[in-house]
């Protein structure tokens, strides 16, 4: 085991666990090499030999998620070999068997771990006890990051508006259980957005001292006025059960992002979203589908931005390989 | 959305959900094409890089389908990439959500989906919803369509009996309830079979309107007496509880295909199944494994015809994109 | 159907479902060429293309096995096609419905099928009626056999070792029930390992006239005292409510692997465990992580073996075909 760093002694990327602590130019990099994998509906998509010999790990809990074929077909169109094991590494009663299974992968050769769990702090453990030449990417963390989102959600924006200093950005619905949030306000202050809101339900919002700098909103219509880029966040149907927070039907009501309401906006404010949608709940289907939706561009933002994490984490290995 | 067709605009094809509506000539194309994808027993499989760069999304309900493997290999063997997904699309609430899993996949650069749901209609109405460089195949639609099974016994039929025209094909069991049986009839219609035969008990008829032009027979003796070909369909044990329908042994002493009785059809006669066999239910195991039987030729023919349906649509994408 | 033979008509090897009747020459054959797959930590591992053209049907019951994954990424390393799938042949009712599945991946072209299924006897049933070309290897067979486990202990003993003749090795644990100790035993005594001991509590030890010419001891400590290789077994939670068998904390005090009692063995004694661990019930977690544990380095080997195993039974099949 050693301390816990993203970086590797060269001061490279060689996990990526979460947002908080990257620069604007590291973040920058990223965005640019995955801008060289991005391609147009009915391309081919792009491919290389950046992972040739390498072998992926993909750890999730359950076997059919967006986020594992984003990352699975990220790794194959990059000739590296992935591998698909649906387990929950914390559910096996003790730390240590967490890290036999990952001890035992590694023997295999697999060099990089892609693992989403549903408890905190499984990435970060695991990234502080594998060898030198593996890495470890979050795909999801309970409700705390989900970086490679982050950076998707960021390469989006600055396709459609080229800068971030002077966009105002709000982010809407349930920030308090949202890993999406919370790796969104970490790329967007690295990067200085020009103003960044969360805007949500009192219950919805997160504790007061978390955040800080982002300008609290507890109306819809508010916290969308004048804003170039409107970040809708899914809402779990559980949290509607909850008091504060109202109903489903009331919910739409109040905090649906609807055509009338988008007019609040910018003009060319352009809507994000995570997905999966719960349409009609948090967004109206026109919007989702509407000339400002840029939500399928997200996902396909996902798997460039996803290759350009795996190339950037096998080419740093390999220097750190070359000159030890 | 656009209204529904298998062709594109240049009337070449698509999409295959159903083999209503495809000429003689189509389909022959399509049996051509797998011909030089067949190799025997011991070979090693024929290959290609008919689909490099092309990601093929496979959605099947369960896992593990013989036809799901089937598909699998084929995009494989033509150089495609595969994900498979284990999703039911029919089970996510509203249509909208459909095409938001649809929709999310494209944006993937998944080109191709083979499809398999619990639900009718699924196919028709993603087909009517992709882009136009993105296809969609059914890999078997409720009790409807299953039309690479319609080819691939068409391909194994010709390889036994050269010609369809003066042909006795005779279709035997539940044929009320079978998507084999209603892809086997618009096939052998379109390739005009001599004679068609439906035999089966009367429970398991289809109504009086379908199939015009098959000749119906009320049992098995009458209905494969001098036909060159039978094939044998699988009746599912819950048919069985039905009042009309015989139980299993009487099933089986009434409508089980045995030695003897296939003396009544042509000496060369050929014993077709779509599999999985309920072996001394609707077939005697000496029958499935005698001389006459081609089941397993009918397998080994599924991948040739599945590597030409894929290797089809990608060309005829291609050629869309180059000619638009 | 043909009688049972690993070995074709020119005497190589074509399945592996035991290694019972394997030479000392023939497991030297598969270690050294085992011994051109290994690679150290960090390596990218070794790649080859004698699967070309092949397709390895994985056949598990559970998705989620190392051995799985071993298998899979050593037929993938070699170029092979792999195919997972989720079944349990012996499930099917009645033995023709194995092979009606297996001779159905067989006409697909699936041409070495990795088998493990909870009852015994089914790869061997499997290998009697498959066709000349394709191979069967065991991937674990309920308590009798795991051929590549036993194949892997012995490169991993003989690359620290460097001979067998000299050596003390204990098996220790439960090996009433294990599989890992009866390969294990197969291969140490075609190997002449110069020792062989097998320690166990008196309901854990295999019936008295099993496994002659090993020597039974029934404590921990005579077991090991002198020994070279100390191989732990793992222990079945279940085994332990057996009136017969210490509890699990007793069980680690009167039969845990301890450093204190690892002392009772030679200075240089290499720990072994085919995994997966039950940490602090049959071994100490300072022994399994300690400077004498070789565990990983099986898991390593374990990927090797299979390619050897794989290499070998394919270069058989060619030689097979082109001298019938």
């Amino acid at each position: 085991m050693h301390p816990f760093s993203q970086f590797d002694r060269h001061n490279r990327l060689q996990h990526l666990i979460t947002l908080e602590g990257l620069s604007s130019d590291q973040i920058c990099d990223l965005l640019d090499r995955a801008e060289h994998y991005v391609r147009g509906p009915g391309q081919i998509p792009a491919r290389s030999q950046a992972l040739d010999g390498i072998t992926v790990g993909n750890i999730f809990t359950e076997p059919s998620t967006r986020t594992r074929s984003s990352f699975e077909l990220a790794a194959r169109r990059l000739g590296g070999e992935v591998i698909n094991l649906e387990i929950m590494l914390s559910s096996r009663v003790k730390g240590e068997t967490i890290l036999d299974t990952i001890y035992t992968l590694q023997a295999m050769a697999v060099d990089v771990f892609v693992i989403r769990d549903a408890e905190p702090g499984v990435g970060q453990f695991v990234a502080t006890h594998v060898d030198d030449h593996v890495s470890v990417l979050s795909a999801g963390e309970a409700h705390l990051s989900h970086p490679t989102q982050g950076l998707l959600d960021a390469l989006t924006i600055r396709q459609h508006k080229g800068s971030f200093a002077d966009q105002v950005v709000a982010v809407v619905g349930d920030i308090r259980h949202s890993r999406v949030a919370r790796s969104a306000y970490q790329v967007f202050r690295a990067l200085n957005v020009g103003e960044l809101r969360i805007v949500a339900p009192d219950g919805l919002m997160p504790d007061a001292g978390e955040m800080p700098g982002a300008v609290r909103f507890d109306t819809l219509e508010k916290g969308i006025a004048g804003a170039d880029v409107i970040m809708m966040l899914r809402i779990q149907k559980e949290r509607m059960q909850d008091a504060a927070i109202p109903e489903q039907s009331d919910y739409f009501a109040r905090w649906g992002l609807t055509k009338n309401r988008l007019k609040l906006a910018k003009p060319n404010a352009i809507v994000m979203h995570p997905g999966p949608m719960n349409r009609d709940v948090e967004i109206a289907s026109e919007v989702a589908d509407g000339p400002q939706s840029v939500i399928l561009k997200q996902v396909a933002n996902g798997v460039a931005i996803r290759m350009a994490v795996l190339e950037t984490v096998v080419a740093n290995r390999k220097a750190r390989q070359s000159s030890p």
